[in-house]
């Protein structure tokens, strides 16, 4: 969802740009991502982070990986970024990226990344944007383009049309990007929550009843 | 859901053994099917035909299209054998086989069927009985053996884990088997249901608010 612009956003991303890194300094780190961590160690990125609440949530649980949030949106990472500054956890092994998930290759070398998180992506619902929905091939090539051999993509979503197409295109990229595991009712399935953290969307989407899709693929 | 054995089944099946075919002479009957029919024209097929509601109903539908419903059960398949033999209009473009799915290809000759049909298989929730799943890669395998190249897999079902394992083994398959149409709450797609013919469960669970879950894809 579009957030309203945000003043504010511009200057504060300005000044904490060490922790919201722009697009080209990214890419001058393509190769060099453990040099802005106090600590070597995996990386795992969530591409279209939104507001940010997933990926600070994976940062707080688990502080042996190393988390790096992308988001397009200049009043959605601004806040994303500011959630984490605030939060009275400090993460050091979480970064965020103000930039667009296109460019995912030229920011990571391959197998800089050990995994990709998708979460309730924009679903882009008419025909003519299908290159722009987040499990598009030639996103699907991008994220193969940074993971190791054996490297998982997850994605969740309550977008039944989104996650339907995205059965279809994770099927066409074939034997290259194979389902581990594949869940129509998320909450229904307790051993599959054991895990989870949660985004805004889904909490508020399964509390109305709503399935959440989810389907965790690898990539060879 | 297994039928409780009928008496009259046995009797029954031996006195209409032209309408509900045996194994053996279903093998006879490999690449000379259109010989059981009075006009030749293109053979779909329902595995685990159940009581026959759908084929019946695809056979008076289409009667440009000759049908048979396999069904491994007796009861089932005396059920539906009779429920078609019994129907007021004349269906010459239907006929059963009491046999079992994992041998399609022992009746069939590539591309002597244009179409296969599974509808509310028996989920088998068990993994020790994976193997008996109607979209276990075995019956894939026996489907494309049988289909013409691009010939399509039509797949309905309201068993979440039955469509969840289904959506793996699909894709397992990779390049030989891709999607044509996916939808995970058919009766929620209004333009996907123009053709929709219902069986007994599909009504049932439909009515009961659950979705219906529905792949259509091709072998190559």
């Amino acid at each position: 969802m579009r957030l309203r612009n945000k003043k504010w956003a511009g200057p504060w991303l300005e000044a904490h740009a060490d922790l919201v890194i722009n697009q080209q300094t990214a890419t001058d780190l393509k190769g060099k991502w453990e040099t802005v961590f106090p600590v070597a160690q995996p990386i795992q990125i969530e591409v279209g982070t939104g507001k940010g609440r997933f990926i600070i949530g994976m940062a707080k649980k688990y502080p042996n990986i190393n988390f790096i949030g992308m988001e397009i949106q200049e009043a959605a990472v601004a806040v994303a970024g500011r959630m984490a500054d605030e939060d009275e956890a400090a993460l050091p092994n979480l970064k965020f990226i103000y930039g667009d998930g296109a460019g995912v290759d030229t920011y990571f070398e391959k197998g800089e990344v050990s995994k990709v998180f998708l979460n309730f992506s924009d679903p882009w619902p008419k025909s003519r944007h299908e290159s722009r929905r987040l499990t598009y091939k030639s996103f699907l090539a991008g994220y193969q383009a940074i993971l190791p051999d054996g490297g998982e993509l997850e994605f969740k979503t309550d977008n039944r049309g989104l996650f339907e197409y995205s059965l279809y295109s994770f099927n066409q990229f074939g034997m290259n990007f194979l389902p581990d595991g594949i869940s129509l009712d998320l909450h229904a399935d307790a051993d599959k929550m054991i895990d989870n953290v949660e985004t805004e969307y889904e909490e508020k989407f399964s509390e109305l009843g709503f399935p959440i899709y989810k389907f965790v693929g690898s990539f060879k």
